[in-house]
């Protein structure tokens, strides 16, 4: 299956000069949607994985059904202020600022293989963050796994040492 | 299994007076997610979804796992400014004020029999809203499944005509 056809780009987003891939065509189709999990399923299996990590909210679309197709657990990383118990905080680079990343503090079992998951790989600030919380609570990244990664802007160099999978590269 | 057991109650938060259910603990244990999960899919199969709907960011945790088991589409709600082409809105009421939901245009086909789905029903506001776009697109809702109701706020009320499954009761 060709997955890129079910992408949409929309010019100019979410401001000028910004090619935006809408990845909400893929999951609104029952068979694209099936499709690109699957292929994240196998890696996940490939690499180990005893539970999913994911940022909100589109690193649930893509992990969730990871989680569910392997019979593991998936757990949220969310803004802060969003989760209800005790959490570790990262911080990451927004173009202006600075935003902060949490995860509650027992989501993760020290020695837990853990593949992260998102829609898209740009910069890698928000994954960087999310690996930073994971090492924090004694998970194991062995695996980053997204939809979509734009190759120009070298996300890689942020992942560097860690396991990374991408289905489609713009 | 009793799924009751992964749920935690969380007292005074995310103001003083509430009791918060924390469904982290259900997600991030892979058998009592698999389980929440497959009685999802069963009512999904019941009454002949042919597409999930959730909103952000919890409804996605529910819903796509549902929707991946079908093999069919999921289509997400989210509030103003983050889905990146036109949209469609609905208000609903918070306690002080108005927030807006919103879906795109395309993301539900005329008579598509549409299964909604989030992980709490408390006074049924956002799902209001979430079956008020729906319709706007002409999609039939066929059900609303819930982890968990809160019965003493009778959200059920503001859901009457439609079919309401939920997994737990408090």
């Amino acid at each position: 299956m060709d997955l890129k056809q079910y992408v949409t780009i929309v010019e100019d987003w979410p401001k000028p000069g910004i090619s935006f891939k809408d990845i909400t065509t893929i999951m609104d189709n029952g068979e694209a949607y099936k499709y690109a999990t699957d292929q994240m399923v196998e890696y996940a299996k490939k690499v180990g994985a005893d539970i999913i990590v994911g940022p909100e909210a589109r690193g649930f679309i893509i992990g969730c059904p990871v989680a569910y197709a392997l019979g593991i657990g998936f757990a949220p990383v969310r803004k802060e202020g969003k989760l209800p118990r005790e959490v570790i905080r990262a911080e990451y680079g927004l173009e202006y600022g600075k935003d902060i990343l949490t995860m509650h503090k027992d989501a993760i079992k020290p020695g837990q293989k853990v593949l992260i998951t998102d829609d898209l790989l740009a910069t890698g600030g928000t994954i960087g963050a999310t690996i930073n919380l994971v090492e924090q609570l004694g998970g194991v990244v062995v695996g980053c796994a997204f939809l979509i990664e734009l190759t120009y802007l070298d996300g890689r160099k942020n992942l560097d040492g860690y396991d990374v999978m991408t289905l489609l590269q713009y």
